[in-house]
């Protein structure tokens, strides 16, 4: 990784600066370079903000490890902060959420047996994703709602199988951080690769 | 929308200046209107770059709209803008792809019948997001890639049933990209809310 990067990264408080062993050098331990890799990571192939990762970063840099206990608590953490709108400009407008949409996805839980409160950021974020479709004039969305809950579901198995069979050298709560940007973004990557085919070869 | 927002997205090109009406108003058009939630979307749920964002609305100006013809070529462009990686700081390291990973993910598509090009930024993609999952210890996640790949495929589904589905005022450039972004965004907030159950309800 190169030079101007790390400086950017130390600069902006992601990662803590090497120890200096001379004027124009300064060495970096193994730490450091997970670290690094993790910041590019959900910087370049997660698409986060410097802001974001910063936050994520310092809830990381607060999980306990050792305890599988206080760990999952510092993961659980960390996703809030993944999941809490960006502050941009300090003038985020709030969208109410139609109360029409708040009953599809309403329906939609019940139909699937999910359990999540309809108060939980997770309800709110589907139904104000399904209502700026609306507000775009893509309200067919909302109409194959059960589709894009299949592929969720699936997603969801399969994070939950690699969470429970997970073992390694980080904590949990990085695991459960890169697992949840990360897995995001294969799906979508893997849902390209399977639709440049889709669109090129058979009708399907 | 308040009028900090704006004025941002004005300075930072996202959107042409309104026409003055008085020293401290300006009017707006219900395109102006439309573009700005196009552009809230993208930056505020879509979790896209100022720089990106910008990058996408160039091309859609440039969509010749009316023509359905034009408009898929000027979709596709807005695509590859899209999935271009962030220009950052300029200095971004290149990852030497893992042959294993490679030969992976070219017997996935092969077991799958996609015929996307090894080659091409998606395949690309796919084996970058999996190197770097290893990179973090996390290479349990290439063990499941069948199950990833399920949920994907039922979105890629979903997809293409609205993106031949669709009509309405927006041209298909524009239609496009708000499906990539926000049908990505769809199918990662309702994993979360199908997971969001799936930990508290029953050993499942």
């Amino acid at each position: 990784m190169s030079t101007p990067t790390i400086k950017y990264y130390i600069r902006e408080g992601l990662l803590p600066a090497g120890r200096l062993t001379s004027s124009n050098q300064a060495r970096y331990t193994e730490d450091h370079v997970h670290r690094l890799r993790l910041i590019r990571a959900l910087l370049e192939l997660g698409g986060l903000s410097v802001a974001k990762v910063r936050a994520i970063m310092a809830v990381l840099d607060g999980d306990p490890g050792s305890s599988p206990r206080g760990g999952q608590v510092a993961g659980l953490e960390a996703l809030e902060v993944l999941a809490a709108p960006a502050p941009q400009d300090g003038s985020l407008a709030i969208l109410t959420a139609d109360p029409r949409t708040v009953a599809l996805v309403d329906a939609l839980a019940e139909r699937r047996g999910w359990h999540a409160p309809a108060d939980g950021a997770e309800f709110a974020r589907v139904v104000e994703i399904l209502d700026t479709l609306g507000e775009l004039d893509q309200r067919h969305f909302a109409d194959r709602l059960d589709a894009y809950a299949d592929a969720a579901e699936r997603a969801a198995a399969a994070d939950k199988e690699l969470l429970h069979s997970a073992t390694g050298g980080t904590g949990p709560a990085e695991r459960l951080v890169v697992a949840a940007v990360l897995g995001d973004q294969l799906v979508s990557a893997l849902r390209r690769l399977a639709r440049s085919t889709g669109t090129a070869g058979t009708t399907g």
